[in-house]
């Protein structure tokens, strides 16, 4: 198995963040994204939509999308236990991935599509106007997670899970990367972020 | 179990397509979007984001997320398989079904909400710079859609999955609801759009 990721891709870092947490290694291969090396026609090959991460498996066929990755090791690997350990947990873990990726981490990701790659295509009014509605998608979000991480220690529950893997990623790419302030009062959720930021997988 | 649902919320309508898949009856009860009925205070206590469907289990408790409900039914009532019969087969559908929700659904439920709800607070101008950017989103997926059928029956494989079933829903809000013109040459998306049309549970 291979690993096509690229360091500065927060999809990427999700999946290198739950290997990490599980303690699987598995080969890697830089594709750098800032520099076109993942629309080249190698590359679009593995995945036809040119996005890291993907995963080479040992048949010669290739996996895309971070979480479709991460639910195939879990499948190898199930220990610890990442996408929960029954019908009803791995439900509700499901549900809180799903609200991290629609209603956290796609406001993020436009946001950094409009500022650094509309290509001219959006007027400044346009620009200013979706990072606004973006912004302020993400800080309902944030303060709905708040609220979450104010009654238990982790989005999904008691337990660390992959909801947690993909809300870091965001929120580091959102606050570190796009210097979006979030509001001053949030103590929950940035007691969660001090919590899964200080686990060893945060470096990855 | 209650199934809280919309008749014509697309979310609500792939959780109904895939219990008519699998022969599973569970009780419903309407909630009227468009009469606010979701963001009401016994509603929210389900579901704090205000949508639905939201799935009430037997012990009391809420599952919101279409495809967290979806998942939760196939491990009770595993047959037929929707999501996968192994890992690999499981990953690939993943693959797929975030596919059809990142760059399929995403971009259509923008497209809504740009058009019927944006409160006033987009200027024509950016007002057509979204729907522009979101269309053209949709057309790309829709031809990647289109050379990924002409090579096998479904989107995730040879076998019906649950990514047709997302697949099917954005498509009809797309071209039936918000009339938004797909590429005339796109002949497998049109046969595959035909062949999932006519099982009895596209009228779910």
């Amino acid at each position: 198995m291979k690993l096509y990721h690229y360091i500065h891709s927060d999809s990427s870092r999700r999946v290198r963040m739950y290997l990490a947490e599980k303690g699987i290694e598995v080969p890697g291969e830089s594709v750098d994204i800032s520099r076109g090396e993942s629309h080249t026609p190698t590359f679009t090959v593995k995945n036809p939509l040119g996005q890291v991460p993907v995963l080479e498996l040992d048949d010669g066929s290739y996996l895309a999308e971070s979480i479709a990755i991460c639910r195939y090791f879990e499948e190898l690997h199930p220990q610890p236990l990442l996408f929960g350990r029954d019908p009803k947990e791995r439900a509700e873990i499901e549900m809180w991935s799903r609200r991290v990726e629609l209603n956290f981490a796609q406001p993020v990701k436009r946001l950094y599509r409009v500022r650094y790659h509309s290509g001219g295509a959006l007027s400044a009014a346009a620009q200013d106007a979706i990072e606004a509605m973006e912004q302020s998608d993400l800080r309902a979000t944030a303060r709905f997670f708040d609220q979450t991480l104010a009654q238990r220690d982790f989005l999904a529950g008691a337990d660390y899970s992959i909801a947690d893997i993909m809300a870091l990623c965001t929120y580091d790419m959102a606050v570190r990367m796009l210097r979006i302030p979030l509001e001053p009062d949030l103590d929950d959720l940035r007691r969660w972020y001090e919590a899964v930021s200080s686990r060893p997988s945060a470096r990855a």
